[in-house]
């Protein structure tokens, strides 16, 4: 239960990290959308293993078919099947984990909810889920772009104690954030926590971070009071990343501080249209979009797979030394760029499918 | 549209600021469980306007009244319809704001949105609407703690700046939580929130703060990956609270500075169970519980409504200075309490159910 | 759990035979929509019992009271509660079934499932949950009636053995239909159904029927492939409805004796639309609609309370003769054509909404 | 949108007629059951074309290929992908069409809805869609069977205006079934529809007929008031098949013939189970299965496409005549039982899950 994310615009996962195949079911895409694996594999691209020297060196190509909804180059309005096979199936590096449940890690869990677990690696928590979200993403934001002008852009803001320094957010773009592995637009911090990475690898460690997100243009009218609020969707789209632990919008947890008279945002004419002179809401008031960026943060815990041994338990409660073996990133958050973007396109797509419906009212 | 909250035990809320009634409808509550009004009634005076010196003076009595779903006390498993009437309706209060969006409300957005709003007040992002989901919460709460012994206690852990020092949350009860109006169960730190508290509505300002909460005997196996994991619907569940903008759990944003071999929660035996020695996971792992008390903050922005002049615009445009007179809290925390506890009722109620469904497995 | 009917235009109904009421939350009406009670009192009265000779003495007003979402006689785009009181309250009537399972009753289907039932009454299953469905589709019909033009009439086309002939699905009124009370819009059938039931009601014996319904000016492209076709929506609206049995449309169950040369609908030229010169697909082909007349059929089966005595046993096992003492109609069909109405209209609006997300393709 | 089928077992069929591959994605199956390709391949043969001589000659041998979720031949309880290659494609057959909507199929209202469909063949109306059904449907039918017991036989009941004779649900076997290529039990009958169906398609011309279908051993309590009442779901899910006009459930519609004395199904023992001695309800009282055998009828309208002449017109309006060439089926009934099985199946299983939830009320 509970792979399937959004409303309108449905997007369904499946696979584990070694099975036949990832992928995903995108059901209720806008038929007439021209789409091409080009277009899906340049986010899957950035998502890849292997692809700096900063991650895991399992080499997978993750390459995407389209085998249903799309012909001639344009989306028929039925359901588009996308699969990426798994290449680089070495079940054996997780052998010792089946009697002994990793750290911080989904194998406990799984085991207790569901009587059984993948024999190797994270089953359905490890990061290979996402290549069904991050392609199905790729569709979202294509449509949102060429419908609404929208533009969503993440980046590195935060590695272990490292802060990126203020960002704008206005002219940010893919380019910017692509010059270093890191994905750190700001290249004195990026040079940093590059190093940090690079560290913390040596160290068999590992390390979290924070990933900054703007969304820009995004129609005004976006969200569905009251559970389905702009936001609320965001967090949850957010928090179903492995490893996110948080997310905050606008002035988030540090606007907590402020006052009101601090920290509200007057309307200010901009051009032809109302806007705010600040944006502390992060671009959404009582759950609604309003025409200003959208803006987040996403706390992402370190990685939970370290070298170091660990004092821990197995299944039968005995005392045990684990010393992970598997490949890994030592830090996750250069990857989960396009994992953000994705989550973000997915919940807006969404929701302006559903305000859609209310263009009509005359 | 999107006013309905869960899958198995689905919540309605429905309700204005000013119409005659708000309440909710839950539908898929399990049959059998005794619910009296004073069951409800009592998380819904702990929200209620007027409870102290520190809310507004809208005085409400919030009777809740159940139509429908209970009959001598107990449940039938059909929808119960719950409603609590408006009785204090000054429409007049609101009268200038017709015209004029009022700053970092949701008036623009929801005029915007359907083309038309509520006359007076905040519409379906008022607080009004959460008494719809503090009633539904109760519910939940009361088979939740029947059939697992669930505690959910949630308390002010910050106000502005002032923080509330470390609580236990194994052993901290609503009683230790209710000694103060501020709702922080640590006397000193209340004692400075309160006075801050005074002082902001003496400026005819406002303060934001954090909740802290903490759900203790949750089993093991709730939560429904990928898109339903457990923190990514507590994340849903928060941030659709009005004037909600951030949440984090277990050791969330601060978290992100810690390395993996910090961070991890080694495996340790409990008496007979499984558990970990430390709970950076705050009780979730793999988007699934693991048995220990699962904890997150909630981050509030400071009270849009204050009554400082603002200069803002009109919808026409035209500038304006914004004095707002209607009756508002200058902090929403104390009476946000029983919020935070409800809406995590219902959303653990709902994954306890769904896991209901693969308890027969063997 | 499923009170909630619709993805877009969302109705939850509540409400037993005898609690304090019954009703509907109506989430997801487009918001500037003109609503009064009268709107939607004219169908509750056309579905009210003690209405004609031919319905239950139980004599209701049926009243509906707007609770939320409707200000100024226009719909806010929030939810709207609706409510009808249950003042004709005597639980005694139903004293003796508590412990004798009424046959082809839902009271031992119920107690089983739920292990408990409301002690008097068919709780949910009663005919009073209709209410809230016909409140809402009064809404929804209005809706669809000043976007569309959509017109929606149902009428009693058989009772027993009592058919009625071929009526103009094109042409037939309401006010035709509310000729005679049976809502047979053919005099001299509908002449020979009343007869036929107050013989019935004479015997402490009951009816069953036919009831037909057309809807005109359904805009091409309703329905959503594969598993909410249009037809199969209705089927599921239809079949929702207390004592049906059966639903087919268009040439439906005797389009099964012809061969494909004989039923395909060709293709012809009606003004400046494509439209087809036969219509036995029922205005729907692939599952959507292609602007002919949508036509469908709906079997009741006859009432399942009866005087006259029956054999059959208590929840104990034990034999026993049971003579129902209760208000219930002979036949409820007439009282039944509002019902099929709503549900029409509910099942139609909430594929005109979703539709609408794809006008803006250019 | 809508692929989707299910709650808590949630089927997402993809794929066209003349794509990569057609499928399905299974999100919900309890893990630990064991599941083979066999357990699939079973169904999918008895639903693929070129099977017998009455079939299409477009030889498919549409074999399953299992993706995801089932490791070691054991369900993980995570989405279970499921492919079919489309091996035969052959577009060129369809050319003519692109111009010329097909008289009663879905090539017109595909086309108006989605402003663009499939260059060949019906797309998602096509009976390929069906195989994600199958293969789905197959594993929730091992699940019922596993857990209750559940037997779901189907068969072809008429065909054009031949009806089968009686024949006894309680006893009927698959074997029984298909030991004709009709999939008719009754060898007499069985031999005169082969014939009919010969005839037909030497005239080139179609039949249409009725499949009936018996689930035995489903267990009391399946079934959730008030939209999701079993027989709700079974209509929709078998509306949802291609080619259906009609559903009916026990008496159905010869059952409004009958008066209540003589329709109530009376209660009787069964052994320690109380029962009813007839069982026009078909094995379903106010929604809810009650033990009894659930019996339903599916109507089918002949097949669209046939092989002689159509005087119609084309997208832009000027007459035509159409000589499909394509392969199809003169009448698709034998095919179509596993189709009916396997929606039965889904349905089933979907209520069992949720009615697991209420199985520890104690």
């Amino acid at each position: 239960m509970s792979s399937t994310y959004g409303t309108l615009f449905r997007v369904t996962t499946f696979g584990e990290s070694h099975c036949a195949a990832v992928g995903a079911v995108v059901d209720g895409c806008p038929s007439g959308l021209k789409i091409s694996t080009a277009d899906i594999q340049q986010q899957l691209d950035r998502r890849r293993p292997g692809q700096s020297h900063l991650s895991t060196p399992r080499d997978e190509v993750d390459q995407v078919v389209i085998l249903s909804g799309v012909e001639a180059g344009v989306a028929l309005g039925t359901p588009i099947a996308l699969t990426v096979a798994n290449r680089d199936q070495r079940p054996g590096d997780y052998g010792a984990m089946n009697t002994i449940p990793r750290p911080s890690h989904a194998d406990y869990t799984y085991q207790m909810k569901y009587g059984v677990r993948a024999s190797s690696g994270g089953g359905r928590s490890s990061a290979r889920e996402t290549i069904g979200r991050v392609a199905a993403g790729a569709i979202a934001e294509k449509y949102l772009h060429e419908t609404y002008g929208v533009e969503i852009v993440a980046y590195v803001s935060a590695v272990g104690e490292i802060d990126a320094p203020w960002i704008d957010p206005a002219r940010l773009t893919r380019i910017e954030v692509d010059q270093t592995p890191v994905r750190c637009p700001d290249l004195a911090a990026s040079a940093q926590m590059e190093k940090m990475i690079v560290d913390a690898a040596a160290e068999k460690d590992s390390l979290g971070g924070i990933i900054t997100c703007v969304c820009r243009n995004v129609p005004v009218g976006l969200g569905e009071p009251v559970f389905n609020k702009l936001e609320a969707l965001l967090a949850q789209a957010m928090l179903s990343i492995p490893a996110v632990k948080g997310f905050d919008l606008g002035s988030g947890f540090s606007g907590t501080r402020l006052k009101g008279s601090q920290h509200n945002d007057l309307f200010v004419m901009k051009g032809d249209r109302i806007g705010t002179g600040t944006n502390r809401s992060g671009g959404v008031q009582g759950g609604i979009s309003n025409g200003e960026p959208i803006l987040f943060r996403v706390a992402f815990k370190p990685t939970a797979t370290i070298g170091q041994p660990q004092k821990t338990i197995d299944f039968s409660g005995s005392s045990v030394v684990l010393e992970a073996a598997g490949r890994h990133d030592p830090c996750v958050l250069p990857r989960a760029v396009p994992i953000v973007e994705a989550m973000a396109a997915l919940t807006l797509i969404d929701l302006a499918l559903i305000q859609q419906t209310r263009m009509n009212r005359g």
